[in-house]
């Protein structure tokens, strides 16, 4: 065994994410790096990309979209703020547990805290319990920590089975969100140059993410996914954030089917690059 | 003078926006509809929709994007499950001055309330002031509001110009905003067929939106662009949300230049019709 390896062994990779430990970006962890890697837990996003930057972590996983609320724009934000490349992807199924401390039941609840997109995708069971009081929290994992610790009167949390283990608490009602096809899909980040860049398996089998922006002229935008499109690339999602200093511009973020070594994908680059007035490829990474 | 039109005079227009009195979206009322209109405020958005649906107002204004914060995806949600015409927009600088009762001067300000996003817009003055301490608050002008009634110790707020003469506060600095390109964009709703569709002026003196979803197919978004761009019409805005039900699928939504009358635009929305699994013309209005 090479030494490298084997000190790669004995050093489990830290990895920075948003929330407390229980938090759904943990079971992200562990599907793209396995049980042995370390999460290491931060308040904010800001936070989670400023660990990573200052070496406080080996990599970071983030929420960049949920089928139901849509992309996460500030941690599109701050990919760009930052210069981190995704060498990753997981889709997460979003499932919402009642939780409070073993010794309460049911019938003891009389308000339930957590963040407010999960109390927001549990309206059926409130509907349903409308003695319950809705409270928001910063965070979901966060809010089952609390009850625990605190034990407010009646209190109860929304979270993964993560928390409710994590913690110690008891699940009252499992699966109580509306929706069945609530996932997250999560980034892994790692400092640029971390990963080898030559692709192995199909073309299908790899993502790749660019950020780009081109002047405010008719037929910009079209311009850009014809780019693609007369090379049969597929895009498989779009965002636009605004550009700061520049009411009404926009700056779009794409993901494409195929690595940015395949020679379709380096064409359409190169090609991007004539007419976009600023163009950052974020990564290439295996498709979830 | 016909009796109709007599009795428009005799009753001024009601109209439902978001937030306390004071707020932005008076400010947009003030310049699409002029100081006879009526505001009437609503907690949250969903309010103002169900106010606009109720018949308790005649219209309705709303956010729909910020030159920094990025659009209002709450209400692009509201405009696809409600369906009101959007028959204007306007933009509105955004100014946020410090409010305190007028008895209160500078040196006694401890704590700041305000909504997270003016906090977060003016967080040049905080880094120049680190002994205040900032305090989220559901609104700007609400903040205003309650600083005026219960007068905390220390206490200010951050608002609009309006907010402060509303509550009779006094503004003790001006224009705290980190960015001065910062405006939002508002739409005028009302219900369906309240306006004449004949457009007056030019084509480049109208925008029409739309939204459209597309089969989850290579080059459906190219195609529906390669709509607009093959009629030399241009595209100003680009918005996606996800589509319920279908993970990872999603709607589109699109502002361009042009009324839904002009030929070239029928024929586009014709052309779209062919393949979008779904498209609907949320108004067309305008150009502000």
């Amino acid at each position: 065994m090479k030494p490298r390896a084997a000190k790669k062994m004995a050093k489990p990779m830290r990895v920075a994410f948003q929330g407390e430990l229980g938090a759904f970006s943990q079971e992200a962890i562990r599907q793209l790096l396995g049980d042995r890697a370390q999460p290491v837990p931060c308040q904010r996003f800001d936070q989670v990309f400023a660990a990573l930057k200052a070496g406080d972590t080996d990599a970071a996983v983030l929420p960049i979209e949920n089928t139901l609320a849509g992309s996460v724009h500030e941690n599109y934000d701050l990919l760009i703020k930052y210069d981190f490349e995704i060498t990753g992807e997981t889709s997460v199924r979003i499932v919402h547990h009642l939780i409070a401390p073993p010794d309460v039941t049911f019938r003891d609840i009389r308000r339930v805290y957590s963040h407010p997109v999960a109390l927001n995708q549990c309206l059926d069971f409130f509907a349903r319990h409308k003695n319950i009081e809705r409270i928001t929290f910063y965070d979901t994992a966060g809010s089952v920590k609390m009850v625990m610790a605190e034990r407010p009167e009646g209190g109860a949390a929304i979270a993964s089975e993560l928390a409710a283990k994590n913690y110690g608490g008891r699940i009252l009602k499992r699966e109580i969100e509306d929706d069945r096809q609530n996932f997250t899909r999560f980034f892994l980040l790692e400092p640029r140059g971390s990963k080898p860049r030559t692709p192995r398996g199909s073309v299908k089998d790899w993502k790749t993410s660019l950020v780009f922006s081109t002047r405010n002229i008719p037929g910009a935008l079209f311009r850009a996914l014809a780019v693609l499109a007369l090379r049969d690339l597929n895009l498989v999602k779009i965002e636009s954030r605004p550009l700061r200093g520049k009411p009404w511009e926009y700056l779009f973020y794409i993901d494409l089917i195929g690595h940015r070594e395949d020679q379709k994908v380096r064409n359409a680059l190169g090609h991007l690059a004539e007419f976009a007035d600023f163009l950052r490829v974020l990564g290439s990474y295996r498709a979830a």
